[in-house]
């Protein structure tokens, strides 16, 4: 390796770990891990220091609508740009990795074409997407959805947070021109090709030992809220056979949950209730409602439906037997999206120019790629999670495997900046 | 019936729908219903407003360490007093009768010894304890747990509410003088005997179209807390069977107790998770840490230890098979109590002489009598409630019952002063 490779490695070494560093005070949490709900105080301290760190990159920031960052670096020709990034916000009681590996690692790529002095044809752009994680609003990828024109002003107006704010008056409070929301769309044919990196969130590559995945498909979820109504009663004088508890009709559809994901239907089927909000929620009074999220994901379309269909009968079922109401919202209802071939052939040349050895593979997370799929281009480049661990105070990548990513989408970007 | 009569059932009748209408009003709901929680502020507004009818029904106030409220009417003797009351606390979303109606009712017979100025052999107090309501600190009829010596400074100081706040800290702050715990202790012998009317908060009475019930015995409580710590893992890219699904854990529980109790325990076993909080409680994202709350009653103390013991046994189960830590603190474990004979047939003649037809009837729910029955000869008069529904805004009884409840405990309070 050449006095000068070694000098580059070093650099991007250094400034990745001091921005992994400088992130992870945002909402960093007493034992370790970070919680940085979209919105709040922390992702704005986080929004804050990613927009002095894009104009120190020589980066030109407009922030849209919905609070979409966009950084970008001009081209020799004003030809649609190619764009990079992922989210800063997390879920309650998360790490410093999921989103963040892939804002920092593509504002990382900017100071490497920077150090090359490389004019690319094509404009390149950073992005940080608002509010990916949907801890907030029991919706995700709401930054890219409005961008891809998949949420309008009503649906901004009717997701509400546990709070009752909802996302309009959320952007609205924090003074983003949401009434413009049309504003925040890009058309296809506006932006070249859109490359996201990011944590695997699972266990695959750390067990095959391999810094770098390439993504062929992103599976997709099917959301329910779900309320149970029974009758809350005196829980010494009310005899066993004259309750209509809701808290007992939601632990059969907890169980069912799991059932139906883990044995009947497909391979890759997931589901879980990762919420439960009993009321009164007393110790002697027997709960009278239960409200509850489920939350079924797969890359196999048909799989999905026929969960999400088995659990509905369920629901039924239980009602009937129990004497319960109960009433479920579809929160979203997300179609897998396969990956385009032409930016995994992209991504295996620059893994193999980079000398990095990589594995393909699907995402069992969504993704705002998922959405920018539907107007360009899309491509993702994984790296491993400690343990398959994420959404949790010990979500943990290595630096070397971030810096064998960022060098992948580095390769990728000028390849891409280059058409 | 003579012209008198009319009149004191008429005064009655006027007096205490005042005074219901008038407690409803402290920690009312919009829409029907009261939350009233042990030392906020809305138990201060009530208790003032006690306070306030106590004086001018001519009782000496005092209020002991822990805030117990007794209200004295002179006998012609210092003999040991007779004393009546219940509570005026309520669980969150209650109603206006559970606790209420044996304090109201007290009262009520104050005015009606005045009316008649009848000056008995015994002092006759009203009362009306601290916190009866499990819902703040887990365990409940703490007033007369403090009075009858069963409880001390030191789990005064260890019993938290949700917020973190102890029943010593509680009561510090609201000026009572806690570390004096002792001097709220009252020693047998010192009552001669004690009455609480109160609603029965089953379907027993109204099924039998009857207004009052005289109460043969006590049910009492086992409870636990549960921690069930799984792991917490993103949703869509952990497997499901690579979770650690603390819910899904929670969830079997919650089934089992209902099954324990309902098919597998004694006749007259009862049992209920009334809440149950998960962590980090995010759509996407597998719960990590769930903590919930057992209650198991009964009247049989050999059933209910059987029913304990298997919720233990199945806790282990739990555990084993689905990898999670279940941590279970006890409690309460009480004792049923069987009320005096004496006292029962003290309470039957009252009902006889005043026109009442009664049947006598177990309680399923723990009273402050049960504590009382300690030190003292205890009696409980219950009246029905409606549709069995208590702990609930919906609870509701008539005031016809109300009155003819009153009506026995007047009769049996002028008979115990005259001993």
């Amino acid at each position: 390796m050449s006095w000068r490779k070694n000098t580059d490695k070093l650099k991007m070494k250094n400034r990745l770990q001091h921005d992994f560093d400088q992130m992870s005070r945002f909402g960093a949490l007493p034992g370790g891990g970070v919680t940085r709900i979209a919105f709040t105080r922390e992702d704005f301290q986080a929004r804050n220091w990613l927009k002095l760190q894009m104009e120190k990159a020589g980066l030109t920031v407009s922030i849209d609508a919905v609070g979409n960052m966009r950084g970008r670096r001009a081209g020799e020709q004003e030809l649609p740009p190619v764009m990079m990034g992922s989210h800063l916000d997390t879920v309650p009681q998360g790490g410093n990795y999921d989103g963040v590996v892939g804002v920092l690692a593509a504002l990382e790529v900017i100071r490497c074409l920077n150090d090359r002095q490389l004019v690319t044809k094509r404009p390149v752009e950073v992005i940080n997407f608002s509010a990916e994680e949907s801890s907030r609003f029991g919706v995700g990828t709401l930054g890219s959805k409005a961008m891809t024109g998949k949420i309008d002003l009503k649906t901004a107006k009717t997701l509400m947070d546990k709070e009752g704010v909802s996302l309009y008056q959320a952007l609205k409070n924090n003074s983003f021109p949401v009434d413009d929301m049309d504003s925040a769309r890009v058309l296809p044919g506006q932006i070249h090709g859109f490359v996201e990196m990011h944590i695997e969130q699972g266990p695959v590559l750390e067990s095959r030992k391999c810094s770098v995945g390439i993504v062929t498909a992103i599976a997709a979820a099917t959301r329910f809220k779900v309320a149970i109504t029974g009758r809350s009663d005196h829980s010494g004088s009310t005899p066993m056979d004259m309750r209509r508890d809701a808290l007992a009709g939601a632990s059969e559809l907890i169980l069912g949950v799991e059932r139906i994901a883990g044995k009947e239907a497909g391979k890759s089927t997931v589901g879980t209730v990762g919420y439960c909000f009993v009321t009164p929620g007393s110790v002697n009074v027997v709960p009278g409602v239960v409200e509850l999220g489920i939350d079924i994901r797969d890359t196999n379309l048909r799989d999905k439906e026929r969960a999400a269909s088995s659990v509905k009968t369920l629901m039924d079922q239980i009602a009937e037997r129990r004497g319960l109401t109960i009433a479920s919202h579809q929160l979203c209802n997300d179609t897998p999206v396969n990956l385009s071939e032409k930016m995994i052939l992209t991504l295996k040349a620059a893994a193999h120019k980079t000398h990095q050895s990589c594995i393909l593979l699907p995402s069992g997370a969504g993704h705002d790629a998922m959405n920018m799929a539907q107007i360009t281009n899309v491509g993702m480049i994984f790296i491993p999670s400690l343990g398959g661990i994420s959404h949790n105070t010990a979500e943990y990548s290595h630096m070397k495997d971030i810096e064998a990513g960022s060098r992948v989408l580095l390769e990728t970007i000028i390849q891409l900046a280059r058409e």
